[in-house]
């Protein structure tokens, strides 16, 4: 019978240490008996016999004999030699790394099936091709300065102790810097830290909203919200805009929770003069809405001052105030916040601990010394004036260009400009186009919740150089004649 | 009417850059609006004037005005001065902190009232008393090697370009240590990063479970896990132990997920042994079960060697394998994961996105090499021999102190030890006065899900030394004795 152990496992073992041989021993074994060579019921040879066979020591063989009664492939009675246990055949567990058939039988929730059918494009996917809108330019990052905080917050953790999953001195640094560049009203203690905006909506969504609930978004609006706002199982109604943003007048209906963009309406970049902010926060303060303010990119800003946050003017504690990192910094970072209502921290905490929505000690503590040192405040301002001359770049080469097809207003601030199209033209087959020569244009057609009123091209400007900017506004003009010369 | 300027509103500006003066009479002219001191309709005097009044150059009251009719607070007409929009008083939009008065007339999901009601400790909340279970010693954590992995990893991150939401060098790095290590069977990219494994569960959990689903958990089992199988709202039950753990015999519901810790039980520290774990997986392929297989403290091992992963016996698909770097390294680290079934993995990733449970490329990168380079299994050997060091410390000084009190089985691997109480004690009780003295025990009895068979205290033993080890059983023993002294 050791030549049907030897016939069927590799017995080469390699003189290592005990311990190795000994697991070594035990995987063949366990082999043996889960492959069916060694039946039920039948009895090893003993453990001498198995050391010499193995080229081993009698108590390496011992130790794996051990361990085979603990998993349950073999039964040893003292002073017998062990049995082979009742274990079905089954493929081996060898140490290679193959795919298994598949999940079978089983069903996904309709949550997950929500989130799959969603083919909406993500901000942060990761690549850079022009024109996706939201990129930050990861080029100019000072990532030295950043590896350096890093480093210096590792290595202070274990002096620092524990500070939770909001770290105080990230709290007090980010409050710090959003009260004078946005003028939001809150203490320290009120900032959760997440790993994106995305993750903060999801979270505050998930703590407002029931299945069946209604929530109001923009439309056009932030797409990742809608689907945020969709998996929760609410009834996601789209409201349409006029010049001042979301339009209140005439509606009868009373949603749980409004998403909006105040500051710098998202895509068309407009902004919701004091009167209709007030008119929205009367409304939510009467029927109870809770409202979430996504202000994702409101610290860069070109012409002017930007206008204060929604929160600042927030008496009654409704707004929920959304920011991310991830522009003013890099995609990669992952760090988002919100500033909730005071009443709500505790039950905030317990939901960031219950998902895990926590940001990594070394990552709170090197963006608290980022900020607090001033770095974060010399890079915005910094990116500030790249990106306006490339906002201004990419308006004039789209002017000169394309522009008797398309209608640019140029943004007041952020990282991307609206360039509408003509009625009748089909923005997605036209984004569709340019994704063929590697262009990525976010359809305006696609923001749309009901009824699409707008055709155009949502175009990000501040990953790209001047260079990278005349390229693709020059392919983009190709793309575009080529479509008129088919017509 | 500039005196009524003067008088309510502070003008002493210090003579910095112009931007910086208009931001401050901006937000002196809002103010002013927002509480009533400038009337709707009344007309601001001409920008000399008010120029003159604050002291400053006239186009930077100019510029002032110019931001307060693109937020809409001023109404300006061609050739005539500014006049006062239709503004509703409010409190002053000041830069000081304060809170708001609460969250008012809004109301909480289900969802979040259920998580806030949980009074479950969590193992990741950052305190060290003694003997709170799970909890890593980060004093004896390389902190200099995974700082600089973390500052490598952060600078080359532009180099490196985008890697998407799991990292193929982490993905590749962690796969070669579990299939080593634990005897899974996956190819890389079935591997997910998450913040914890916390987060892993959750996302399993809601990609599987729909409400009403019926969930089953070990009974005693981690309460972690059940709070996330109820708040999907799943009936959740839980099953009782025998010799081998989970106990299939009898049963005839049809879960839709199984939660299970089949190589080190938790709390008990059982062992599955295999043909328990062929039952389990057979009545899973059968009825097209989930089963997450929390690995969550195997890599600690003093007996013998760990026993195979579950996942490496599912030839169908079933299991999703999930573990945690929380435990391995430290808690604040942050990271978890799970290898899911490879039909699932387009949808994990999107899920992924959706939920923002994706961890920065700075501790991905960082992990990949703080493995790759064999730092993470060099870390793993030493707490290997520290803890196993410890789990005879504190086995001994129970059995000397409190030895009449406390069974004790030492466990052959892991972070804690089950100290058994007689039947009829009370087990939250004495953890409540142990929290008196400041140690935290978690007691048996809530673990249970369902009826409470046994009582005792479930204490770790990973992050203390010898002496704080002696220390705490000694105040253990004191509490115990005053207790009996109470009778």
């Amino acid at each position: 019978m050791p030549s049907l152990l030897s016939g069927t496992i590799d017995l080469k073992f390699a003189p290592q240490d005990s311990g190795r041989l000994t697991r070594q021993i035990t995987d063949r074994l366990r082999a043996a008996i889960l492959s069916g060579a060694l039946p039920q019921g039948y009895r090893l040879p003993s453990s001498r016999v198995l050391a010499e066979d193995f080229k081993v020591a009698r108590n390496t063989v011992s130790s794996a004999i051990d361990q085979l009664a603990v998993e349950g492939y073999v039964v040893v009675v003292h002073g017998r030699r062990p049995v082979v246990a009742a274990v079905e055949k089954t493929q081996l567990i060898a140490g290679d790394v193959l795919g298994h058939p598949g999940s079978g039988a089983m069903r996904i929730s309709h949550w997950a099936r929500q989130v799959s059918r969603s083919d909406r494009h993500f901000t942060n996917d990761g690549r850079s091709r022009p024109f996706a809108p939201g990129l930050a330019d990861a080029r100019e990052f000072p990532h030295e300065i950043w590896a350096r905080c890093l480093r210096r917050a590792a290595r202070s953790r274990y002096l620092s102790g524990h500070a939770g999953v909001n770290h105080p001195a990230l709290r007090t640094a980010l409050l710090r810097h959003l009260v004078e560049h946005r003028g939001v009203k809150a203490d320290a203690r009120r900032l959760i830290i997440t790993s994106s905006a995305q993750a903060a909506i999801e979270l505050i969504s998930r703590v407002i909203l029931n299945a069946g609930d209604l929530a109001w978004i923009e439309s056009p609006g932030y797409g990742g919200a809608r689907t945020v706002l969709e998996a929760t199982g609410a009834r996601v109604k789209g409201i349409p805009l006029d010049g001042s943003g979301l339009r209140l007048a005439g509606r009868t209906d009373r949603p749980r929770l409004i998403f909006c963009t105040p500051s710098h309406q998202y895509p068309t970049g407009r902004l919701m003069p004091i009167a209709r902010r007030q008119e929205l926060l009367a409304f939510a303060t009467e029927i109870g809405t809770a409202i979430i303010e996504d202000d994702y990119d409101s610290e860069f800003h070109f012409d002017g001052r930007p206008v204060v946050a929604l929160q600042g003017l927030d008496t009654a504690g409704h707004v929920f105030y959304v920011g991310t990192f991830s522009k003013s910094m890099l995609p990669d970072i992952r760090v988002g916040y919100a500033i909730v209502p005071d009443g709500l921290v505790e039950t905030f905490e317990k939901v960031q601990r219950h998902t895990s929505q926590v940001v990594t000690g070394a990552t709170q503590g090197a963006l608290a010394e980022f900020i607090a040192d001033g770095d974060y405040a010399t890079h915005i301002r910094r990116m500030t004036r790249i990106y306006r001359s490339r906002r201004d770049r990419l308006t004039h080469a789209l002017a000169s260009v394309v522009g008797e097809r398309l209608a640019i207003t140029p943004p007041a601030g952020g990282m991307q400009l609206l360039a509408r199209l003509e009625p009748g033209s089909d923005d997605c087959r036209l984004a569709a186009d340019l994704a063929m020569v590697g262009m990525m244009a976010r359809p305006l057609s696609r923001h749309f919740t009901g009824r699409i009123t707008e055709q155009g091209l949502f175009l990000g400007f501040a990953a790209w150089d001047d260079s990278e900017i005349d390229a693709g506004v020059d392919l983009l003009g190709t793309v575009i004649a080529a479509k008129l010369r088919d017509r």
